[in-house]
Parts: C-alpha cells; structure tokens; sequence
C-alpha cells in the first residue's frame, strides 16, 4: 500500500521507518515545515537524515503530502486538543479525496469523533485509529472482534509515564518530585510532564474508549480526570501496609462512565503494572474478563499499531 | 452470515445460540447422528432442545448439513488427532464448495495445517481458527496484526485444567489426586482428565502456534511434551519457598522450539495466572511483549472468538 505519514515525531518516523518491512512504500513524508514527496517511494532515510540536519524532513510544502499518490494517510502529528486541528484537517481532506486514515494522534477521535464519523461515512476510505489507544496493546481491534455492544466495560492504565512515576514512588518510598525528575533523565517522561501527569492523556484514551463503546458522544470535557501531581505519598505507604497498590486508573463504561483517577487495587492484581507498562481489561459480555497489556507508549510500539491498521484496511 | 453448525457441544451450541446477536443465521446444525438444516434459518432453541430430549439436534442426515446453504461452516466436533477426521473432511467438502471455514475443532489445524493450507489455496472461502488456541483470548487476530514474521516467540499458559490443578495444589499444599477430583466435581477437569493433564491439549495449541509462526510444517508429534501427572507436589513447596510457581508453559518460537512442560516462573509473574485462566505472551521484533489473557475455555467464551472470525471474514 502506498502510504502518506503526517508527522515525523517517534511514530511518525518509525512508521515511515516499518513501512517497507511490511510490504508497504512511503509516497509522502510531512513535518510540520516541509515535505517530500515522490510516487516511486520516498527515500525514508534520506528524509528523517535530512530533518535531523536541518529541522524538516524535505523542501515541499507539507500540503503537498495531502494531495500526493497514497492509498492511506497516516496522521502521526502531535495531539491537540480542542478543535483538534490541523489533524482533523488532514484527515478531512483524505477523506474526502476517499483515502483511507489511520491515526496515531489522538487528538481528533478524542474531540471530534462524531464529526470524523460523518466524514467517514461519506467517504470511500476507512478510518482506523488502534494507535491513538495504549501503543502497542491491541484494545481496539479486541473491542471490535467481540463487538463494541459486548464490551460493557473497559478499565486500565493507559499513561506509562505516571504508572511509571506511581510505582517508583511505591515501591522505593520515593517523593513525587524526585522521581518524575529522574523520569525525566530516564526520558520517560517529557520537561513538561503536565499531560501525563494531570492525567490529561488517559483522558483522551478514555474518550476514545467512550466514542467506541457508545458510538460517539465523548470528548475530553466529558471524562472527569483527577491527576497524580498531588497525590500524597503517605498515601502509597499505607496503601502498600494493605497490600494495595496505587494506579492510576481509567475505566469507561457502556453506561456512561468515563473518568480517570488513582485507585487502590490489589498489589498482586493485573491492573497494578510496573513501570511505563500498561494494561488494559475488556469485561464483556459472554467471554467474560479479557486482559492485554504491553507497552503503552514508543515510536516503534506504536508504529506496530499503525501499521496493523493498515493491514486491516481493504 | 449465514451459518452451518458442525458439533452440538459446549462450543457448538453456544455458537448457535450467540450467532443471532451477531446478525447471523443459523442455516444448518449438525451433532454426529442428526442434523436440522432450514435455508429460513434452524430453530436453534428447539434443535437443542430436541437435543436434549433425543440425543440429536434433528432427523435430518448429517451430511445434509456439509451441502445445506450456508457463507461459513463452523466446525466445532471433538478435536481428534492424527488424521483429524471427521473435521478434517467438514472442513474439505466446505471449502471444496468455495465456502469459509471457522474452527474451534484444533485437530486440523494442529495435525494437518499443510493440508488444510493447501485446500484453502485451492478455495474461495477464507480459512480461520482463533478458536482453538486458547478459547477467548485474541492470540492469532493479535499475531496476525503484528505479523506472524514479526512474532519471535509465543509463550503461555495454554491448558486451564491444567492450571487449576497446579495452582490449587501450590496455593493449598494439597495432593495431585485430591485436587484432581475437586476438579471434577467442579466440572474444570473431566473423566478422563489426561488429554489436559498429560499436556496433550496444550501440545495441541503449540503445534497450531508454530504453524502459524513458521508457516506450517508441525504437528503433535513434533512437540516436546511433558505433562503434570507426576509432578511432584514437594517441588511445588520447595518452589514456593523461593517465591517461584510452577506452570505448564507451552513455548514456541520462530527458529523451530515447540514445547510444553511444568516450569518455574516467578510467583508474581504474568505467567503465574490462577485457576482455569490461560495467558499468552507474545515476543515481537518492533513492539516489546505483549501479553494477553482470559478464558480460555467455555461455550460462550470460546463461541466469542469462533464469532470474531465469523465477522472478520470477508
């Protein structure tokens, strides 16, 4: 398949990286302040060589990538929240040019679900998006082999950067600060860690989990989100007299719950992964509880992703 | 879809009573000595019903139900070995016919997957099997996102009897032949338990893995197979004093192991599942491991992924 990757952040370069492995040829390659662009297949290396050099991977117009030769888009530019733009813009536009979409970017299913819906129903191309949900960990693909109205649950830790800093503080009675300082030398998490840790990004999760199990609805001010910045660390120590541990949590129900907080559970339960793991349980309907967990976050994890949505598309 | 029922067990049954809720038809229903085929669609509440009553879903011949008007065959009579019959042939006649094929009958699969590929080749109709390893969980829609090339190893908990009886004797001390019959009478092990005990049915699933992840070339008989039977409790003891449990794990990779014996793994491992629950790690080339579990057995939970097939055939 001829795909276009948008974005040339981890995933992004990852994908364009995966893509011959997997039988497939990178026609356009875009970052934000330019493209390249060729219908025999892009010189990947040549091009991410080429952004490390000077700051973008070629010397097109980055719209350009939108209307060159592909068969998908693969929209891996980073998530903004809100009106969700310029991804939902992509996305619009390869929609409407009856390209198939995959997205890595969350921002869009998370906000504008049911406006990408329509677009979708419109178009001759399909829209997928595993990615926008814990890396590498097959959530939706599972939900949609059950059958979204079959899952009447799905609860998880869906943010590997403040699992990572709840366990380390768990585990070796370590303040907040100093262990997301040494989560960022670790690189686990980012110098402005606020979108993890303020539980933002397992929000967006939770509203895509919510879209899909309730066909749309959802977006970020739909999920109520309590962070981890200011969870007191006493609280670890006599969760852990109790032989409970501290997660934070997503979970969204058929119902209509969705939220995102720190919860006690059982220090020897699957919720209660270590490290920047993530975890995710389907309660459905007749197969009873369904565990998946691996890794949450990564260029390469999440390009496995994108590309077993492109492997899923007709 | 419409739907031919081969075996009226557990998983048959539960097939033919969920297939409604996924939009599908029951056009034909079949046990070993009777069938019931109506094109409008089987009265399945009644062909059980008569079931129960008479021993046989119906009057009709069985083989009444290979011809009948269906889009797949789900073939799920008892798992036999060697040469597999008679799902070896169901599975031929359907797809000689150009019709699909959903399995949760392992014997094919594991004992004839080079013949069973062959046939496919030769067919319209698409062949799938998520069924037979491991009930519920979604271990090959999972190695097919990935991609089998990208899979280096599979590992796993693959026998829920099995598990029961090892987790229960190093839990509680108990002896093998105790726990055994407390397996019985709670219907997790059957009369004739050694098909699970003696590692049979785990070898059974690792022969489908490693067909799947070298495409094709193994049966039972190429499986390394070392059962629980006589294992003995003290090590479970001397285990447990290090923190260790001990599992039957079936291991498969790509460069050619295919195994199952008791192992040791560490007691708060993701291996170290309790009760009839079975896990299936998966070790791939770009996306860390990923780790998936559940049931994995049961009508309605193994029926979940006969259904899942059903659905993602074209």
């Amino acid at each position: 398949m001829r795909l276009a990757v948008l974005g040339a952040g981890a995933v992004g370069r990852a994908t364009a990286n995966l893509a011959a492995e997997y039988g497939h040829t990178v026609t356009a390659l875009a970052d934000s302040s330019g493209a390249v662009v060729d219908p025999d297949g892009v010189n990947v290396a040549a091009a991410l060589a080429h952004k490390d050099d000077t700051g973008t991977v070629g010397d097109a117009d980055p719209a350009d990538a939108l209307t060159a030769e592909y068969d998908a888009l693969v929209e891996a530019t980073p998530t903004t929240l809100g009106d969700a733009q310029p991804g939902f813009d992509h996305v619009r536009a390869a929609l409407e040019l009856d390209r198939h979409v995959v997205l890595a970017n969350k921002g869009p299913v998370a906000e504008r679900y049911d406006d990408l819906r329509e677009l979708a129903a419109r178009s001759a191309g399909e829209l997928r998006f595993e990615a926008t949900v814990a890396g590498a960990i097959p959530v939706l693909a599972t939900v949609e082999g059950v059958g979204a109205e079959r899952v009447n649950a799905v609860r998880g830790v869906l943010n590997g950067t403040a699992n990572f800093v709840l366990s380390r503080m768990s585990a070796d009675g370590l303040g907040y600060e100093h262990v997301l300082a040494e989560a960022q030398d670790l690189g686990v998490a980012e110098a402005d860690p606020s979108f993890d840790v303020d539980g933002t990004d397992a929000a967006l999760k939770c509203a895509i989990l919510a879209n899909v199990l309730n066909d749309g609805g959802y977006a970020l001010a739909d999920v109520d989100v309590e962070g981890i910045a200011d969870f007191p660390g006493s609280a670890l120590e006599v969760a852990a007299e109790d032989g409970q541990a501290v997660r934070l949590v997503g979970e969204v129900t058929a119902d209509g719950v969705a939220r995102v907080g720190p919860r006690l559970v059982p220090a020897n339960d699957a919720l209660a992964v270590s490290g920047t793991e993530n975890i995710v349980q389907l309660d459905t309907s007749h197969a009873g509880r369904l565990n998946l967990s691996g890794a949450g976050a990564g260029g390469p994890e999440t390009a496995t992703a994108v590309l077993a949505d492109v492997g899923r598309l007709d």
